[in-house]
């Protein structure tokens, strides 16, 4: 046995042991870290379990089987899948951090996706017309902008952002085993993500989903992201908990609008009343995380909205722009001022009066007169 | 000449010098009130006029003469209209607050609604017909918890407003003369408000409306209210420039959010990222002035988006509830903890954990098991 088959030994040793550990009865994610952090190695961890059942009142415990995760590794290498195991390299740097990160992950297809940033986007199953054009057009700018776009494989929505995000980098998340896609009707687009994006599950090759299933996948969504977009959900929907959660792990929330009377943004206009960053479009979701937009056919404006050129600086929140007419109405009175006067009174730079004083004007409140001459109209 | 007829003779006196006041050429309601408070009186005010014209360059300055005072009085009175004055009974007590509260106003109708607690809805005047269902549904709700609906009597949204609110009580904000409504076609509208509400307005009889009356108008109507809501709007719009006078004036705004595709509500939606409260009933209006709703057929929840029932407490804020959440399961492990323990560990209110462990359990994160012991599943 030469060093490099001794190293690929040990790594395989310490994969069998991770598999072990996590699938191994009453041990969840938090468990899992609590004992690597007590015992240094999933293998010690592994070793010391019989002893920590016993003290624990358990009889007749015992630790999952090595052959167990020998099948869950020969049958995920059959189908193509990838271990990443928390605290190794390739494993996603976002979710390492959570307190219930995922102990083990297989992954299928572009691994590099993983590594690069991402944004979550869910919503209703039975989306509305305007829900799937919004997800498409936020996913497409998205992917423009460089973000991979994280979702569940659901229908509605989640379907939508993948399909719309296939060639710039998308993710889903599965609930069950990578080759039990849910719903079957998606087992095309598992397929296709699988060949131009990448799949992901906590889970052994052929589990089927069961509900609880679903909101511990939620948090793998939102723990791979940096910020969870949620597109169209009535109140009391499964993207309403993701929402939550994300909040739990620290993400952003954001939600697209919709009207009042359309049951189907109820639970995006609640989200929105509980501080949620209100999306209009892809533009809105990079600037709240920062990143410049990069400009493309698809995040070019939509005629019904056009948005203030680029050259324009951005419109300054409602109270700040109130504060600064306040400030030059109480400046300007029926008698003339030059503009100069007021700019060195009010210490403001121009490019902020400049504006104020046009929008001042354009409603009617104040007057320009000749030779720089500025009065209030009351 | 006995004591009341030279009571009312001193009354009309103070009437006409307050008219002729604010009827002179470059008096503005701001500065009628700094010469009103430097000189004690309107009629002391207006015998100094000359001289303050004289001392700031102006030659040729006359103040409005008498005459022009007294047949804007007679004109009014043929009207019905009744004179209020600043400083003086009956005139509305939010509007006299602003620094540039109007020195007079006119008033035809019930001037009793000028004493209640007032709601400001405004709006576009090519509303859609959810814009038009929300209008009516807002002021019916706001009418029937003892809110007066004001606005501004235009198509779309105030018109709506108005008469939704015509049982309960509106008031009509005029951007010309009483006698001259705007638009034509709404003559019949505000004579209907004159019946049943009250039309207000700062101009003499006949004055036919400019530009720039409308924003004049609008600080207003937004003067007079607790509340400014907007319920659909454009970018660009008069009901955008009256929510930010409304903030200039310390009044809440308020928005209904609407889908971002919908160009019609760009404005609300604007607003709402600038910090506007989130309107999507009556409701809640009403819940952010701290004023119980009073439960009537028209503010029934519509069956498409399902109110709580009024016993159970308000939702809690999304943050606030995460934080419930992320204690409990810091709190919880696998091994089994009582529910008494919890409670007492956590120092909380038990109606504050009870939702938080029954949302937990739908979740599937924590079990339930017999004996009130809970565990966390991960």
């Amino acid at each position: 046995m030469d060093l490099h088959a001794g190293r690929a030994g040990a790594r395989t040793q310490m994969a069998l042991a991770s598999l072990q550990l996590i699938r191994s009865r009453r041990v969840g994610a938090v468990t899992y870290h609590r004992l690597l952090a007590e015992h240094g190695s999933a293998g010690a961890a592994l070793a010391a379990l019989p002893d920590i059942a016993r003290a624990a009142g358990l009889t007749d415990y015992h630790p999952c089987p090595v052959e167990v995760a020998r099948h869950e590794m020969s049958q995920a290498r059959l189908a193509g899948a990838t271990l990443l195991i928390h605290g190794q390299a390739g494993y996603p740097v976002a979710l390492s951090d959570l307190p219930d990160a995922p102990p083990v992950l297989w992954a299928k297809g572009d691994l590099s996706l993983l590594t690069r940033p991402m944004v979550a986007m869910v919503g209703a199953r039975n989306a509305s017309s305007l829900g799937l054009r919004m997800a498409r057009r936020l996913a497409e700018g998205l992917g423009a902008a460089g973000q991979v776009v994280v979702s569940g494989l659901a229908r509605g929505i989640d379907a939508e952002a993948h399909r719309a995000a296939m060639e710039t980098g998308t993710i889903a998340v599965m609930a069950g085993g990578l080759d039990v896609p849910y719903p079957d009707e998606h087992a095309g687009l598992a397929a296709e993500i699988a060949a131009h994006g990448c799949l992901v599950s906590e889970h052994p090759m052929g589990l089927q989903p069961q509900t609880r299933h679903f909101p511990q996948r939620n948090r793998i969504i939102s723990g791979l992201s940096r910020a969870v977009v949620v597109v169209e959900a009535a109140t009391r929907s499964g993207s309403l908990i993701t929402a939550r959660n994300a909040l739990d792990q620290g993400r952003e929330v954001m939600a697209v609008p919709g009207h009042p009377f359309d049951a189907r943004a109820a639970g995006c206009n609640q989200l929105l009343r509980d501080g949620a960053i209100l999306v209009r479009g892809p533009q809105d979701v990079l600037e709240a995380l920062g990143i410049e937009a990069v400009p493309s056919p698809q995040t070019a404006p939509e005629p019904e909205a056009p948005a203030l050129p680029a050259q324009q600086p951005a419109p300054r929140p409602l109270r700040e722009t109130a504060g600064i007419h306040s400030l030059i109405l109480a400046r300007l009175g029926p008698s003339p001022l030059a503009e100069d006067q007021l700019l060195r009174d009010l210490a403001l730079p121009p490019a902020t009066l400049s504006p104020a004083l046009i929008t001042l004007e354009l409603e009617g409140r104040i007057q320009r007169q000749a030779g720089g001459l500025l009065s209030r109209l009351d």
